[in-house]
């Protein structure tokens, strides 16, 4: 049994090294590729990515499974063994269905249309990009046709990102948080909004960079084991325990989009660095699902990133980074700016409260296009008339409008958003627990002591990477499923105290 | 036929892939990647060489060659087609011999000893890298040992760097060599150096790079296709010939380390750019030999960049970036400077005269390593020794004495340096080849022009890629064999401008 559990570890090991070297190709193409690169790079990236599917959708992980699955049900649910065998098999049974030849045809489809997307953007040319997403459309529909069976289309895809969450609990979760946001949105949107201005000064680029750094290290994310770069539109990617990255970029005339990018990607490197070495190397060794990735990265960015006890640590070092900015700026002005809550056009951009009305729309589009009731040449269209309603004002072009993330032009449609709002309330839920467990993590923070805050959740999350499944881990974590209560209640506790709820 | 040779194309575009996915890694290596990643970067490599490997040495390929080759011996010879199997069929050959497991072992242990290196060599440490040179030379006679019948064990080694070359050819090569350079050396060395104090002023690091990036892209490097980083060991990599990478080291004291680095791996750079996009994705697609690379690389960066004629050029320009450092040095100061002669101790900055007698050096102490009569530990004291006889100065520590080339701690031991004296000698055959053709070039090139010389070298060398072995190259280019004369002749006829012969 212990051959078969190696060859096994081989085999998803040499796996892995594959997934690993695409994701190198993938990070090296979105900060440092000329633009000679791109047609061999996404060829490249293909070859990657059909021959990790290929070795693994080989019968003999199949039969190894199946051989192994009586002394794994012997073992312990969470023993590290167990879980490699159920992890691998859950994994297994969705991957065996998808052709490699098809894996490597969409790869090398998503590195075209991210190019072209990166020109297309800054053109403000949707028109550009309408004919690749429209094969990206029929990609992600094959995609989910692979699984049938499915209660909704993007049911499929959702399961990548969010494994086990379908349509109709998003639905009814997106509903329920809507009725409650709405009127939030509202009340606040009709006082005067706070004063930004503070945040809208020449802070030079490199300051930028080294004070997002600094505070970054000093919640946890550690440096030796990542790097941070420039792109167009930031991300967190990792390619061994040891070299998590992240990315972000730098506009000199405001702070908070480099400085909270920061924070936001931090969030998900520290999740990567904190998973235990020994399950690296197979499926279970990464984060455990897009929502569970985001709590991380909402978490760091805006509950603790966002919060006054953070301020009382972090305001004095961007004062003095920037003495001729700030030096003169009283704390409480800083507070209010990095919390200004408005109808805004960039979802990343976007504050706390509204950021979720962002990701039902986008949600809600992927749903449509899936189902055939939106044609991709109408989503221009369409979009500039639900953000109206949704969030109150006229997109003044595509750029900012449905050209503005990537993730549609860098792979597929279908279940690339829910996990930010699943983030924002599972981030509010594990914080709540984090508090609970240790009542000082706030004093601690206001001397830029981040320490038992990320030692629980290593402890509690990081370290199981994707031993558990995302259920799993929240059941844990909270004692029950999913619930949209802390969040709200955090939401009303802060924002009522800056605004009249 | 046309099927079989689609079917033996698109094997080894997937191989290509792979090779070109390695690269990418190693290059992040060597620039960007954090110490932590290094351990799980070693076998993300292994994996990718022993995928490569063995889908190159599949019986597949062999049969599909066997099947083409009478079709392949019915075309010209000089046929894109004709060129494929038969370059294809030799790199098979040669491959078939060596086990797939051997080559990821190989490249794991390799990434492995360049990480100790890169910590081992500002800590003048020859002790931690003893063992895993130990294993580098085990490695590098067991790969010898898979060719038997050799006449010098180092011969197989060679083979893969300078296809054909012998340590017999070596040996009498550069003994005729040694013979003519060693009383120019003496003589030059005699008389009272040049001053070089012009050189060694402070220039900032920023303005080094883009002085070096403006005129290695004015010479025809271009950056469309490629970019400039930073590095320990500057060396130039492709990913395609869209994707042709370059880097660099800065001495913020030292002006003529970052420039004429960059002018050496843009001229490795500009012969990548300027194979024929058609002849991607096989053996073909990239430069023959590492003699003639380093012909191209010695060319650009000495018999051009180390010219009055150059200098008329790109003198100027140095002085408006660094107006308070040469605003006053007169021209002639500086040509004399970039061109002083010295007994040194590193061979990248040693100058056009002594540096073969660094490779000599090396080349011996190969042989003698790998036919066992020098032992690794011994080399330190051996390196010490045999440097105050040929170069005529005791080197005051490893770190600039047996550490400072990457080459053994990143590779084999074997094969890793004859290259780059054949550089030189076959540099100045060829630019003596391109004024013959076009007695303009050196007017033209006071005007910062290279278009001609650049283009005489694309249609002549650089387009052909790989399809010709480099001696029928050498052969097409100057009409018959490596010839050390025109090399000398160079030498003498600028060192005796400069110096009494």
């Amino acid at each position: 049994m212990e051959h078969k559990l190696q060859e096994l570890k081989r085999r998803l090991l040499e796996i892995d090294n594959l997934e690993k070297a695409a994701a190198v190709l993938s990070w090296d193409q979105s900060t440092y590729m000329p633009p000679g690169g791109a047609e061999a790079r996404g060829r490249q990236l293909a070859t990657l990515a059909r021959l990790a599917q290929e070795k693994f959708v080989d019968p003999a992980i199949g039969k190894l499974l199946d051989e192994l699955q009586p002394y794994a049900e012997s073992l312990p649910y969470d023993s590290t063994t167990a879980s490699l065998v159920r992890v691998t098999r859950r994994k297994y049974e969705r991957e065996v269905r998808v052709p490699p030849a098809f894996v490597g045809e969409l790869f090398e489809h998503s590195a075209q249309a991210y190019q072209v997307w990166t020109e297309a953007r800054p053109a403000n040319d949707f028109a550009r990009v309408q004919p690749l997403l429209e094969k990206t459309l029929e990609y992600s529909r094959r995609l989910a046709d692979f699984f049938p069976g499915y209660e909704h289309i993007i049911d499929p895809l959702v399961d990548y990102a969010d494994y086990s969450m379908k349509a109709s609990t998003l639905k009814t979760l997106f509903a329920d948080l809507r009725v409650e946001l709405v009127p939030i949105v509202q009340a606040i949107t009709s006082q005067p909004p706070a004063d930004d201005s503070c945040l809208r000064k020449q802070f030079p680029h490199a300051a930028q960079l080294a004070i997002s750094k600094e505070i970054v290290a000093q919640m946890g994310y550690d440096f030796q084991r990542g790097r941070l770069d420039l792109t167009h539109h930031p991300f967190e990617t990792n390619f061994s325990v040891g070299d998590v990255r992240i990315t972000t970029r730098v506009k000199e005339n405001q702070l908070s989009e480099c400085l909270y990018g920061v924070l936001h990607e931090g969030g998900h490197g520290m999740y990567e660095q904190g998973v235990r070495p020994e399950l690296e190397g197979s499926p279970m060794g990464g984060g455990a699902s897009a929502g569970l990735h985001e709590s991380q990265s909402r978490l760091w960015e805006n509950i603790v990133g966002r919060s006054r006890d953070f301020c009382e640590y972090a305001y004095p070092r961007l004062q003095a980074a920037f003495p001729e900015q700030l030096g003169e700026v009283p704390m409480e002005t800083f507070y209010r700016a990095i919390n200004r809550v408005e109808r805004s056009l960039i979802r990343v951009d976007a504050d706390e409260v509204t950021y979720n009305l962002h990701v039902m729309l986008r949600f809600d589009f992927e749903m449509a296009l899936l189902e055939g009731s939106l044609a991709v040449r109408d989503l221009p269209e369409a979009w500039r008339e639900r953000f109206k309603v949704d969030i109150g004002i006229n997109p003044p072009d595509d750029r900012d409008g449905v050209l503005q993330d990537v993730h549609w032009y860098g792979g597929i449609i279908g279940g690339a958003f829910q996990g930010y709002t699943l983030g924002n309330v599972l981030g509010a839920a594990f914080f709540d627990q984090a508090l609970k467990a240790h009542p000082e993590i706030p004093a601690e923070m206001r001397q830029g002591n981040f320490g038992t805050l990320r030692g629980w959740l290593v402890d509690n999350l990081y370290q199981h990477g994707s031993m558990f499944t995302a259920p799993e881990l929240i059941e844990r974590l909270t004692g029950g499923p999913i619930r949209i209560e802390p969040y709200l209640h955090y939401l009303r506790t802060k924002y009522g105290e800056l605004y009249t709820l």
